[in-house]
């Protein structure tokens, strides 16, 4: 749990007597707010002062073990939506995340209370704490331990011709992807459904979750973003290719290595660089090389974004403000050819007062090799 | 995509123009209505006799390759925000969920929207087609599969003293865990971090995740709930006990198999069964076995739930009405002392027109097995 010192001056400044948001397991602001790894519905929090937790019914146990504050019973409310439970606890001027479910801000209207929306919470969550910062580096340990089992399998991998055949079968994207989540759960950490394993043409298509054969020669990107039981990402990214020959992709492999260099100078004073300049010093390398550095084929999008409780948050490194001391963010240039394939490398710093440090510890190469 | 016959009959009963909901990928109901895996922010889906769904940017590819309706750019829009965005594109009376995300009804109000709430999705949900059954079934699998790790890792563990020993260590729930998510990631699920894994009095606690080392005659009860490819969730629990000396567990377990039993036999009717009878023939079964059937110590919790896109949905088993065919729910007696420990079993079926189809096929029993 976050020490509150913001949500109070936030309620101060507004002049509001309280701060509530509901949401179920899957929405990550309530998790900051609480630790309570919750259930798949409704639960609400409160602040008003006191920081308070309406628990649903069968879930008050676990969330007296995982929440430090007030933790309200539904059998003491006589409300029994997550809503109407909160706003039978606060009166007056209330603030809100703008996307707080619906029916929970029209309970709290009908009680009375006057809304005013706040992204106090995003704000609070960019400063990571060494806490948050050790579970995030824990979650990249995973990620780490994912790719080199990826890696391994690539370069162990048999080529017949066009085809790579591992483990008596042909080698597809999803193969590699089954064994990279198995040696991530065995670190304790969840895919999360996150791990991206493009190949050849579809590493061009970001997001892209493929089934298909790898090709000797064709780029393969994995994208690894594995999250750990206290609910922090990693995010780490890097692209190999088997029995390269060269070309297209060990340019931009070059590029992006370069880039992603670039970047790490753009850090290298830490809190008080602006976003936007690390983003900019990125493109040009990648420019520098012949590459797009703004558009497809090129590099299609943002150098980085924080990475916390959520994969993506605050900030982004398209942004003209500065960035702030214990903000985690990604470092992820990218070259993309629809017709050629993907590279991408990412790895995942905190900044600091005068500089940063990388949370990630693992090589980049494009030709893959044994590491398990 | 589902057909969206439930939703043009309802849109037409309340004379309505349009549904919409916005939310991000952890929205169920969203991810069942377009089939889009989507991102981590939020994005709209609107009905208005044709299915559209407006993409984020750099979403639009992977909409394209998920959604079978129209795709609709960030690009060829002045708003930026989901809601906004969808407020583009209806007008009139618009029925939305009643958790669609404040700033997201707001935006249609503006645009002089009336909204009506609507729970036309869950009761869409509830009926599941041969594909979405199909779905289910695999991640069931997935869940067997880990199962069968687990129960494998407890029958050869070496038993030394009150402690349990495996693979050089002690054996741990959280060790157990590991293992047992690795074993579903290899088959191509995801934890979803949902194994619940309790051992001794921890199994009373109904969704607790310890780490405590698994002592000799406690019971180690198994709750899997991993989530398959296109979203769709499987739920097994199984109990085991190493080196059992009988008493207090033995006769939890026979109490649970003849309460599951009793439960099937309920079922048997199939489509028509009167959702709250096999809830109660289920408690009455665990009553007469002596143990209480409504509370703690005892049996505390519903006999099953829906399971689908989400792991929690329509039909609860403590309803008052009948079944629907195509409903798939979980069949989960348990007995718990928090004095000596937990036993659950769980089962997933399907209801069908005359009776039900069992979509688990893993052994009951108290004694573990080396099963792979």
């Amino acid at each position: 749990m976050p020490d509150f010192e913001a949500l109070e001056t936030e309620l101060e400044s507004k002049d509001a007597n309280a701060f509530v948001h509901v949401g179920d397991r899957f929405d990550d602001s309530l998790r900051y707010l609480t630790g309570f790894s919750g259930p798949d519905r409704h639960y609400a929090f409160v602040y008003d002062g006191e920081a308070i937790l309406c628990a649903p019914r069968l879930f008050c146990e676990q969330a007296r073990k995982e929440f430090s504050g007030t933790v309200v019973n539904a059998s003491d409310q006589t409300a029994t939506t997550a809503g109407e439970r909160a706003a039978e606890l606060v009166s007056g001027t209330v603030l809100v995340p703008q996307e707080i479910p619906h029916d929970a801000a029209v309970w709290l209207e009908k009680a009375d209370c006057t809304l005013e929306s706040t992204d106090v919470v995003e704000r609070m969550r960019v400063q990571k704490t060494e806490t948050e910062i050790e579970r995030i580096r824990a979650a990249q340990e995973a990620a780490q331990s994912g790719m080199a089992r990826a890696e391994t399998v690539l370069a162990s991998a048999e080529i017949e011709g066009e085809s790579l055949r591992w483990d008596g079968k042909s080698l597809t994207t999803e193969g590699l992807r089954r064994e990279t989540n198995a040696a991530m759960a065995r670190e304790g950490a969840s895919d999360d459904r996150n791990t991206v394993i493009g190949a050849g043409k579809s590493c061009a298509d970001l997001h892209f979750t493929g089934t298909a054969p790898i090709k000797r020669g064709e780029t393969v990107l994995l994208d690894l973003s594995p999250r750990g039981p206290e609910g922090y990402y990693g995010d780490l990214s890097r692209t190999f290719v088997v029995d390269s020959e060269g070309g297209w992709e060990r340019r931009a492999y070059i590029a992006a290595e370069r880039a992603q260099d670039a970047a790490f100078d753009a850090l290298s004073e830490g809190a008080g660089t602006v976003a936007n300049t690390v983003h900019e010093e990125t493109a040009a390398e990648i420019g520098a090389y012949g590459f797009r550095p703004d558009g497809m084929p090129g590099f299609s999008h943002s150098v980085g974004h924080g990475v916390g409780m959520s994969l993506h948050e605050a900030p982004s490194l398209r942004e003209n403000r500065e960035l702030e001391k214990g903000a985690v963010i990604s470092v992820e240039p990218g070259v993309y050819d629809p017709e050629k394939g993907g590279v991408r490398i990412e790895d995942l710093v905190v900044v600091r007062e005068n500089g940063f440090e990388n949370l990630t510890d693992y090589p980049r190469s494009l030709v893959p090799t044994v590491r398990d």
